[in-house]
This record gives structure tokens, sequence and C-alpha cells, in this order.
């Protein structure tokens, strides 16, 4: 890590006497942030940046949106409760009221909404003990690649084996099947998983559920298609096995509609939300779950600051900008389609490059971690700010805000393929050549 | 659950048509809250409770504390970053440089803090994984009546049976040692930990770390006397066993020191903090360990939401205006001295009772569940709002605001008092003659 | 189960008031048995019985071999001494140097030997623990429809549900991965192993070894090919994972030499063995491990029963009566020609069925458990011992005495071939006409 | 280890190249044993030793009882059948039918047989796995210094530290309570456990099972009193849980009748048996469980060599010798006395040593695992094999055959009765003055 000039020597003190080394964002962008306003970030020294990361999807609606803003300012001045654990509260109804209207109801969904602690892994845990309570079974089956959380119930259904090893000791209850395209493009890992569920003495216990991202946000951007997921639901339904898909970050508007799996024929029993489920960046995350599966006692499961009320009322004001209606959505598909095309074209730039992702939740696959880091330090010089994801950390991806200005979308992008460009030609003269001559 | 009258007919139709069963607290005060000041909450109707359960401890400086809530309107005012991920940002350091200041360096501590999830389990969780890293061992002892979070990790190290039921599989990782007096007075649970410890064939295996409650919250009030937890140090250094002392609901000034543990001897060497530590009631955890247990690898525990920017802006302000000097101890401390008398004298009307915890994490044992609930029911009617803890929900418990004004205090106790009296004299004429003579 | 009329009314008193429930070959074949010569059984009424089930490969070397006979009564006779725990007896001390000379030596093996527990179970264990001592790690990979015993740690790694289900707790410490063949033949099960090994994303964490039958018996008689083998192998050498080849049933001859795997350039790191090792059905089993993971303390692993000294007698007996040369396996080559000619012009007698297993390790997988059991049934009443396997329990497999007069053997080929042609012909009246015709 | 002259120098040869370094009584006893005779062991030099360890209680009849013997032979002569799976056959009709008149029967219990694999572990985890399959529950409680085996299930109610890392894993499903006296001698363990199983935030999960021996051997020859095992019997009645006392090492008339917990009135559920059960030392379990709990399904629990039919001929005449009477067990009783007077003297010429266990399973506590150790190899200079037991190796054990000749048994104590006043003698001056003295 290269010190920033922006960071003064006593700011650097601080974090490295008194922050745990688990710290890690602050690594890779070594300034300090000030203010944020919808994809733009400022930091102490009034250098602007454009948000590519957006706080890793919980930004679908870019920082401090006016409107939330506003609501939230009002309920403070007010006095309106703020941390009311469970009880019910005016915004907590107008959230639930809002969220049956605009989501549950124009979708044919039944769900119930569970109140967890604020934070995605609360949500998984949530739906893993309740899966395991309903059927009688113990194990879930996760997918290769996944994400789920950090605590020791999520963090066993996570793939990355680095997050795996802090724990410290063995994670149990948890069974791993391929997702699609683990093995190539041309192995059916359906038909596979089906084998082993069919035969008896295949050792891979019945599940009680199947857990998966519809879009694997950490694992390198991995849009499983649509009959895949159908394929998966069908096979759930078959043997009894519940279906919860995390769509921690692929919600929210993520992938184009407020749920990732929307417009395929798949049921969800479960669907883990957190992330930009507050609309503003605040802690908040709820698990759906279909309502005949409710069979939590009172207090089963509950966590202090479940139903985070600030969060309800930003929530509510995000479900009634955005959703009430289409028009965001129609908006948001134009993007999407601008940022697939600009990021195939990147994507174009290397040899073995290909686009990963749905929606606006995109990447470039560019081979190498190496190469991908060395982009998004180049593209942090310029001015963006960009992550990378996948097992390798070989994906390049675009996290913008939903509603970053068009404006913006397309500077960010200049940068990034600058970037790519710069880093081609670093490492291939001829390639170089062959770009400047375009 | 008797429907309230300021319970309109359709607000409960949106929770019971779409909150999940496992809400709670709602069910013993059915009413929708609109404000709070203090330790005052108001409901739609317009009617005010006195709030002896404050967010179970969250809320130790009251609702809305109004030099942080101007400070959080300033921030949200000026656009200022809301969230950062684990970013460096100018709230998150001087959140850290007055934590350092105000708290750490005052009381010769020198640990780091590490930012996990924003909730108490996602900080138990972060312990228990640093835990079996560094020392090798998978074993954690937790303690009988201990509660320490209901995610997976955390919820193997919870006592309370319901809760573990919860989990649908069998829990790991922890062993139980009984908590002080948990087998009768006389009994030295720690002679007993020692000899289990010292004996090869105990099939005790050597523990990674003590996980402990000071005083033990959801448990019942149980407060450890200083020579136990000095002892459970001492046990813990000699045998190379982290100790692991969870102040989350104890902490913050609850047992009238900022640490529960202030003034004994005794170093622990991680501090799960949640609950207070936003000081507004904020989604907020952290993890003090000692910096040579800070073996993490950048990201090797993570978490969307560590590091809550609205609560680093609180909870400065609730440092430097509470803890800046001696004087809001030394305020509390006479209040807690005031508490302890009134529960005495409330404890001496029942034949059973007792009083139980420390400081101003208090309550009063009324030997059974039933009695418990009915105290707490007619408090509610009367205006209060106080929940049971315990075992068997025995233990009437006060957790008023720090900062309750002593006129409330007084009005509340006066409210519980006459419940407790009122439940005597309808259960025993005899025993409510007796109490009428006084 | 059918009521023989051998089985007198207070013999099946006893079993039914004494025995308990699971109890199961007395079942499929209800007589009580009195005498046993190679391959012939005779039963108390006098009839004989062609044992094509040698006590699941228990027997190898059939019944009562007179030569190992005449040793243990030698040895009774003098007081050799019967039970000695771990001592160092005359008749160990033969053993081991007729196993080193008669095995070891010409195989270019210089694997120690460990005496366990004298079941196979016992020695399955002993090798998952040494494994994972020896590396740090605790997955042991096992394969879909292996067997490997029923205590706690070898039943994790049994693939069959009915066994699994015994455990009443869910069992650990072991990943699945595919079986050659297990998706279909042309699915490459190694390629998508190694995949999952060098995905750090995939949530397989690194085993410590892979846990194998070179031909699994209970699961059906599949045999892996030598490529399969190797490149597991290989697989194993290049991440370090410790190969473990269970040669519990497909040992000691079974496969045509006296380990599963011998011509194939494979070097197993442990080898279990039991069943056949004591060569007259006896209880014994050993742990074959590589000198260099010789890392137990003394007692570390122990069992009163390691070392049967009967068995030592034996066994000893058995290694110099048919591996001292070549003569057995070449005769023995002869005989497995024999029975796959035969087993292959059964399974023509059915539209889907096929020859499974290697080299005396045979059986025809018919196609359903239903037929299986129904041959057997009809087998067994005209006078041969035979019975199933397979997740289905779809395959007759026939585990005739390595030892079996050929004369015998084709006798009781003919009585298979006859329960074939006559469950066809009750079946289908039109294949019944074909086969009559033919 | 001294190396004795009796040890060739090859056949040291053949051990260290080739056993495994878990072997452990040979490096005690470093001869060669050729043959035994009761109490009588002679090794290939012709040097008699006193066997006062009878493979630890393997051999309550002693080596080689000429009647065992005789049935064996003539049963081996005849071709009796050898190995025979779980199928009917005389011998064991004949051993079923004498159990049940000679041993169930007069004591008045119900138990079917389950013949698991032949050593005791099979026999403990069968008996693990059914009471959770029958309860539900997984936890079974084990007790401090209990034995129980080294197969994964059974090692995990194992306390023993050494075996227990032999796992490479951490050991599941059972929790730890402490045995009688286990914190001295004032403190009443089952009243403690009875608070915890009454305390629903204990976390002490509701139980399966209790798995406790009436004596622990390997731990230290602690022999609960009536008292403490009915207190327990009547604990598990109270809360449905499940009894199993294992009488591997305390049954089969050690403790002075069959079973050790004769005369108290307590029903064990499941007894698991083995060691002495085959009389003979060969390798033989069985588990006694109550007709209600036998919910087995057929094979459900299985192995190869459950039912060692070699076992069941001499069981049965070791049933007939030595239980159709009173006889034995009168003759019995007078030479327990006779060993604890003489052990009780022992015991009294050393200032902190005292008497363990019962019956005729004795041993005198030393006070170190150091002096233990020299007094059994000064012993075993002179001829008599003797080992130690306990947590620290403290206790010098006496398990003698039942059946050895009170002259030998005199004479076997003599030299363990010097060879401590040896030890004394060598240790302080003035000790063995006081001695010489007497």
């Amino acid at each position: 890590m290269t010190a920033s000039t922006t960071q003064t020597a006593d700011a650097a003190d601080i974090y490295t006497r008194r922050e745990s080394e688990a710290r890690s964002y602050c690594r890779s962008f070594p300034t300090s942030f000030a203010t944020g306003r919808n994809a733009t970030l400022t930091d102490e020294d009034g250098r602007d940046y454009i948000d590519f990361l957006a706080g890793c999807s919980s930004l679908n609606y870019g920082h401090n949106d006016p409107d939330m803003k506003q609501a939230l300012i009002e309920h403070l001045t007010q006095d309106g409760i703020g941390h009311a654990l469970d009880f019910h509260t005016a915004p907590k109804k107008a959230f639930l009221e809002t969220f049956e209207r605009l989501i549950l109801q124009p979708r044919g969904m039944d769900h119930k909404v569970m109140m967890t602690g604020p934070t995605g892994t609360n949500a998984v845990e949530a739906a893993m003990k309740l899966a395991r309570k309903v059927t009688g079974r113990e194990t879930i089956v996760a997918f290769t690649n996944g994400f789920h959380g950090m605590t020791m119930g999520a963090l066993a259904a996570t793939g990355n084996a680095g997050k795996r090893n802090g724990a410290g000791m063995a994670l149990s209850g948890v069974a791993r099947a391929p997702f699609e395209g683990a093995f190539g493009a041309d192995v059916d890992t359906l038909a596979q998983l089906e084998m082993l569920l069919e035969n008896p003495s295949s050792g891979f216990d019945m599940p009680a559920a199947f857990l998966v991202e519809p879009v694997q946000g950490e694992g390198g951007l991995n849009a499983a298609s649509r009959e895949w997921l159908e394929g998966l639901g069908r096979l759930a339904k078959r043997h009894g096995i519940l279906l919860i898909l995390d769509d921690i970050q692929a919600g929210c508007g993520r992938c184009g509609t407020f749920f990732s799996f929307e417009g395929m024929d798949v049921e969800p029993d479960m669907v883990p939300m957190a992330k930009s489920l507050s609309g503003y960046g605040l802690p908040f995350a709820a698990l759906l779950l279909k309502p005949e599966l409710d069979i939590w006692k009172p207090a089963e499961h509950n966590g202090t600051f479940r139903g985070n009320t600030h969060a309800f009322v930003t929530a509510r004001v995000a479900l009634e900008k955005f959703w009430a209606d289409g028009a965001f959505q129609a908006e948001l598909a134009e993007k999407a389609a601008y940022l697939e095309t600009r990021l195939e074209a990147i994507a174009g730039m290397l040899p073995d490059a290909r686009l990963k992702g749905r929606g606006f939740f995109r990447g470039v696959d560019v081979g190498s971690g190496e190469l991908a880091a060395e982009v998004c330090a180049e593209c942090f010089d310029k001015g963006v700010i960009i992550e990378t994801s996948g097992a390798h950390d070989e994906v390049v991806k675009v996290l913008a805000p939903l509603t970053i200005e068009k404006e913006l979308l397309a500077r960010g992008l200049d940068i990034v393929e600058a970037a790519v460009a710069s880093r081609v030609a670093a490492r291939s003269p001829a390639v170089s050549a062959n770009i400047a001559a375009e």
C-alpha cells in the first residue's frame, strides 16, 4: 500500500495503532472520505471520485439520496423513535405496508418478512436455521464460489478458502454442489446433483435447502441462467428441498428488476435481503419467507438491532421513489445496455477476457488477479473507485449506483477502459501498438 | 396478548399478515410507538411511557439525546458520508481517536478495535473465531445462563434451550462451565473448573477461551463477584486460555463504569461491545482485542455494515459528553444507590424475592416467571415498559436509561412497587394485609 | 422370510426372543448351519449349500482350510498363548516376518503394519485419524457408493443412506466425491475433483486424504479402472493429499492378486486390511502405513483385541500356502476367466443387465433390486448361498471362495443361471420362449 | 525399556521394522511370550510370569481354560462352522440359550442381545447410535476419567487427552459430567448434574443417554458407590434419559458378580459387553438392550465379524462352568477379601496411597505415575506382569484372572509388596527403616 498524499501522518497512526488488521478496503483506497452525493465521493482534500463500488451494492440509489435524507432528518428532528427493538412503530408499519403494496403484491408473492439482525449474514443464518427446523434435516447445499457471510453458520456456506480459514475450526452442516458452469459450459451440473440425490448410496444426505445466489457477486459475477435456476427450483420441489435465493447483493434492482429472479418461473421459499434494502446504506436486513414456513416461536431467533427504525424510514422512501411504477426500471434497462456495450468492448481488448454478470451487476474477467489489481489501482489514481471479485480476484467489477448520472457512468468507464489499455500496453508493446492504431 | 385500544385494526393486520411470528416485544407492549425523549416513550395516541427497558440496554443515554441528534443531523445535512464499508473517513478517525483518548488510555488498555458487523452476535463470532485461530484449539468455554447471540457460532455459546432449539441442528465447539453460584453459593465453581482442566482424563478439552458476561443480563442479572472474575482471569492465564469478557449488555456504563470489569484485577484479551456503543441506539458493534492477538489477515473477517458511519458520529458525541470526566459516573453512582434501595424494598415485599445485578443493571427475582409476567403487564397498564429475564423469566429487570431523570426513575419505581403489591394482594390476602399494615 | 423347515420352533424362538432386530443375513438364509468345508456349507439337517457369499469375502480360502485348522489345533493343544494384547509372541513374529517376506518385499512395499481392533471399521478409523494427525486437515474425501464401516468415523465415509441414518446424528469430517462412472461413463470425475481442489472458492476444503475402495463391494461391484486409480494417485500427490486404498473386501486375492491395486502405478499411503486377512474367517484387521506416516505415540490408538493371536497362526499359514509362489494366482486367473464368461452369458439373458467387478469379485447388475432378490431366493432354494449388493441391491454378486472346486463353481453358476432364466420366464412369457428356444 | 535377554536381535528387528509405533504393552514387558495356562505366562526362554494383567480383564478365566480349549478343538476338528456372519448356527443358538438361562433369567433381565463387531468400542458405538435414534437427541453424557474406546464415536466419550488427541479433529456429540468423587468426596456431583438438567438456560442439552462404567478401569479403578449409581439411574428415569452401563471391563465377574451392577436397584437400558465375554480371550462383543429399544432395522448396524463363532463355543462353556451355580462367585468373594487385605497393607506402606476399586478389580493409588511405573518394572523383573491405570498412571492395578490359584495370587502379591517396599526404601531411607522394623 502506497501512502496517499491525502493521508496525514497521524491519521495513518490512529488506524495503525488502533484498528484491527482485518481492515481491508481502506488499503486499496488510501484516502479519507468526507462526503458522498449519488455516485460521487469526495475525500477530505476535496478530490472527487466516481464510485463504481457503491458500498458493494449497498448504495444502489447512490449516496445521500435527497428524499431519503430529508425524511430521515425530519424523523430525527421530531424525535421519532430511533431504536425500538421489535416494537410496533409508525415507520415500521409504513415500511411493511409499502413493501407489501409495491414489492410483494405486484409480484404475486405472499412472503412474510422476518426482521433479523441488520446484516446479510444474520438473514442467511435465520434462513439456514429455519430450513433445518422445518425439514428436520441438517445439510444445506451451498454452491461453489458462493458467498453468504462471516458468522459460523453462513461461513460454512461460503466457498472462499481464506474466509473459511478464519473460522479456526471445521465448518459443518453444509454440502457443496457445483454452480452452473463450474465444471465448464458443457457439464450439466443439475443433472449431476440430481444423480447424487437419487442415489441412496451417494453419501449425499438429503438436504434441508439449496442456498444460492442467482448472481454470485463475490464469487466472480457468475450469473445463473434462467434455465439453471428454474431447473434447480424443480429439483428442489421434487425432493422436498427448500429453495433459498440469497438476493443480498443481487437484489434491490441490481440485476435490473427488484429481485434478481423476476421473470423466471421459480418460487423461492426464502429470500435473505440486506445491503441496499434500506436504500441509504444503513444496516438493515430481512428474511422473506413463505407463510407456511413461519413456524418460529416468538423470539426464537432475535437480535437487538433487528428492524432498524432509521432504515424503515429511508427504505420506505426508496420503495416509493423508485419502485412505484416502471420508470426507474426502464431507465435502468437503458443504462444496463450501455454498460454491457462498453464492457464488451473493454473485454475485447484482452485476448482471454470476458464479460460477466447480468443487468447492472457487471464486470470483466481479465484473466488474472494481478492484472485486475493493476487496473483497479490505476483507476483509483484517475479518480474511480472500483474493486475486483472472483476466486482469484480476476474480475474487475462495476457496481455503480443504479442512479448514476449517465455522463458520470461514461466518464468512469472511459477511465476503466484507459486503465485496461495502459496495462495492456505495459505488458505487451505489440498489443499496445494495435490499440493505438484503432 | 390483549389487543390494545391504541392498536387500530389494520395495523394489527399488517403485522399479522406480513411480519414473522418470531416478533416478540411487540406482543408484550401492544401499542405503536411514535417518539422518544430520554426515558420517555410516546405512542401514536399520545400516551407516555417510562422506559425501563431502554432497548435492552442499547439506549443507556436515553432516546434521541439532543447533542447526538444535532451532530447526526449536521452530518446528514452536509452529505457526510453515510455508508463507507471500512474506508477511512473523518467520523471514523474521530471516533477512534476519542475512544483511545477517553476510554482506552485512561484505563491503561492497549486494545485494538475491530469493526465487525453491527450486532453483538457478529462481535462475539469474531472473538470466537480469533480465539480458535490464535490458540489452535477449538473449544470455547461458555457459562451456564450465558447469552451471546443467535448466529450459529454465538448461539452455541448461549445457554437458553429455546434459543438453542432454533438452530435446527446440534451446536458445536463450546463446552459449558457453571457460572458463579450456579450450584449454590457454597460451591466453588472455579475450583471445579480447574480440576477439570488439570485432570488429563477429564475429557474436558483444553479450551481456546473463556467467554463470559461479567453480569449476565438475559440469564437473570447474575453478577459475578470481583473474586470470581479475578480467579477466572488467573485460571485463564495459568493455562494459556484467552479471556473474552462479553460487555455487550453490561458495558457502556450500565454497571456504573464504562466497562463492567473496571476496578477489578482482570485483563480481558477480548471485549465484544455493541448495544449502547453508538450512544443513540444505532446498530454498531466492535471487538476490542489485545494487539498481540491481531493476527487477522485483511478481510479475513469482514461485513458490509462494519463500522456504521452514523454510529461513529453519535458514539463520539456520547464519549465526549458522558466520559470526558467523572461527573456522569458520579451521578450514576448516586442513582444506582437509590435504585438499589428501592429494589431492596420491593424484594422485601415477597418472601423469596431477592435483588439481582450490579450498578444500574438491576432487577428483582420474584420467584416465578408467572408472577414476573403479571407484574410487567400491570406496569405496562400503568405506563411503565419493563421486562423480565432469567432462565424462568423470573427476574423483573430495571434497565432504565442511565440518564433517566431522578423524578421519572422514582415514579417508575413507584409503579413497579405498586404492581408487586397488587400482585401480592391478589395472590394472598394474608400477605396483602401485612403489606397494608406497614 | 419363509420359515425354513430346518428351523425348529424353539430355535426361531431364541432368536426372536433374544437377538436384536439388527440381524440380517439369517433372514435371507433361514436355516441353521453346522459345518463348512471349503465352498460347501452344511446345515443341521445335513443339507449342503454352495457358498457364493464366503463371509462377504472373509473366507477367500474357504471354510476350515485343513492346513490352517491343523496349525490352529496344534497351537491350542500346546497352550500357545491365545490372547496377548500387543505383546511380542512367537505367532506374531512369524506372521510379521512372513507378511514382510511374501507380501511386502516382493511388491516393493515398505509399509509398516498397525494392529488395530480386529474389524475393518477399526482399521479404517485408524487410517482416518492418522491422516488427520499427519496433515493437520480434517476432511477425508470418500466416494459415492463407498462402504467403510459402521463406527462413527468410518460411517461418515460410508455412502449408504440406511446405514448413515443409523447414526442418529449428523456425520462430520467427510466430503464426498463421485466414484468413476458415477455420473455416467463420459464424465471425467477426476477432472471435476481437480477443479474443486484448485478453485480456492469452491468451498471444498483441502482434504487430508482420499479414502477409496479400488473395487466397491457393497456399492455394487464397481471396479475403478487402472487409469482412474492412477489419476487419483497423481491428484493426491500433487496436492499433498494422502491416498488410502481400502482393500478390506477387494484385497487378499479377491481381485486376482494379493492387493487389488497390483500392477497399477499407484502407491497407497495407507491400506486398511481385514476380512480374509486371517485366512480362516477369524476377526483380524491391520492398517498398512508408509513408515514416514508412523507418528503414532505408543497406545495413542489401541484396542484390547488388536493382534488376534489365533489369527496370526492361520494368517501365516495362508500366506505360506497361497502366496509363496505364483501357482495360486495363476489358477485363480483361470477360474476368474471362466467366471467372467459364465456371468457375461447370464447378463446376456436380461436386456439391461451387465457384468460388474473384476477378477473373482464379480456380479451381474440385473437392473432391479426386486429381481435380484428373487434370483437369490431361488438360488437358496436350489442350494446356493448368494447375495446382492449395490445402492438398490440390484447386483447379484458371486463371492465364492477363491479356492472353490471348479466343478462346484460350475454347478453353482448353473443354478444361478437357471434362477435368472426362471425369473425371466415368470416375468415375460415372450422372453422365456426365446430362452427356451436357444 | 531395557532390552530383555530373551529378545533376539532379529526379533527386535521385525517389530522395529514393521510394527507401528502405536504398539505399547510390548514396550513394558520386553520378552516374547509362548504359552499361557491360567494365571501363568511362559516366554520363549521358558521363564514363567504371574499374570496380574489378564489381557486387561479379557482373561477373567485365565489362559487356555482346559474345558473351553477342548470344546474349541472339538469344534475345529469337526469342521464346525468358523465364520458365519450373522447366520443361525448351532453354537450361536447354544450361546444365546445359555446366556438367557444362566445370566438373564436369574437376574430378572429381559434384554436382547445385539451382536456387534467383536470389540468393545463397536458395542459402545452401537449403544450410542441407538440411544440417539431412540430419543431423537444427540448428546451422550460421558463422565470424567471414562474410557469407552478408540473409534470416533466412542472416543468422543473417552476422557483421556492423549487418546483424544489421536483423533486429529474435534470430537462431537458428547457432554461431560463429573464421576462420583471427581470434585472431592464432599461434592454431590449428581445434584450438580440435576441442576444443569433442570435449568433451561444451562446450555446443557437434554441428553440421549448417560454412558458410564460402574467401575472405571482405565480411569484409575474408580468404583461408583451403590448410592451414586442408583441416583444416576433415578435421574435418568426422571428425564427420559437412557442409562448405558459399560460393563466391558468391569463385567463378567470382575467385580465379584457377573455384572458389576448386581445387587443395586438400577436397571440399565443398555449394557455393552466385551473383553471376557468369550471366556477365552477371543474377540467378541455384544450389546444388551431393553426389548423396547430394539428399533434397529435389519443390518442398520452390522459388521463382518459380528458374532464370532469360536467365541460362541467358548463363551457357552464359560457360562456353564462358572455361572451355573453360586460356587464360583462364593470362591471369588473369598479371594477378593484376601486381595483387599493384602492391598490395604501395601497401601499402608506409603503415606498418600489408597486402595482403589471393588471386588477383584483392585489396585493401589501410589500417588504418582513415576512411582507406579517403577513398581511395575520391578515386578516384571521379579516375574509379575502388572500395569498401571489412572489419569496420571498413578494406580498399580491387580487384574489377575478370577481363577488364579490362591498360592499364585499370594506369591504375586508378595512380589508387588516387595517392589513397593524396595521403591520406598530407594526413595526414603527413613521410611525404609520403619518398614524394615515392622
